[in-house]
């Protein structure tokens, strides 16, 4: 099966669902050798578009991503990775989901989940979401 | 909050995940007016980049998506919609998700979901997702 990865300039958004709890984590995006590396490591690895490279999800913080299960959408052109995430949370801020603020109808946003760790001891210099 | 609409040429990927049972039911893209509309009616508008227009979820079929919940990432890059879906699914297949379909390691493909509804009865002439 040939995922569509012109469709939007080389690459495709992939979702991140934790398989266990169904919790959304991130989204991130991959090229073709991204997903390449994901499918043949079992590990999940993205593009990371501001830094113009592939990107190990935890290869600064150790929270690495293990690939349960992998599906593509009816064009495509998206996929969603069930995975069993280690360690406390996949949130460069600290939290288990990137998703931890809800909006409101205003336009503001108020934090809906407790933090799981303390980003700047996992991250020592570099920043790593 | 501001999202950034900016990173990806106007858009944001919009993730919609039917609240009570966790699934993933498909990805679209939001433009600056889309998210306007969706926040103000309480059902998901996308816009189609194939189209190039804005797209009501459920303008042709029905199946309509009422927005519970929407939360963004810590990037302010991505969406996460929170949502009832109205009616037996919302992939222009006939399947509840557009994640129908599960890929293996040697790039294959197979069908892990079943059928709810007959497309070309939901859908009369005009294809739509």
């Amino acid at each position: 099966m040939e995922i569509d990865f012109q469709k939007a300039g080389g690459f495709v958004p992939a979702i991140i669902q934790d398989k266990l709890t169904g919790d959304v984590l991130m989204l991130g995006f991959m090229n073709l050798e991204a997903f390449a590396q994901t499918q043949r490591t079992g590990e999940v690895v993205f593009f990371s578009r501001s830094r113009n490279k592939l990107w190990k999800k935890g290869e600064t913080s150790g929270h690495v991503l293990k690939v349960l299960e992998m599906r593509v959408d009816c064009d495509a052109d998206a996929l969603l990775v069930r995975v069993e995430p280690v360690g406390p949370g996949v949130c460069h801020e600290g939290y288990r989901s990137c998703f931890f603020r809800e909006m409101d109808a205003q336009g503001g946003a108020r934090i809906v989940a407790e933090r799981t760790f303390a980003p700047e001891k996992v991250y020592a210099k570099e920043k790593s979401q």
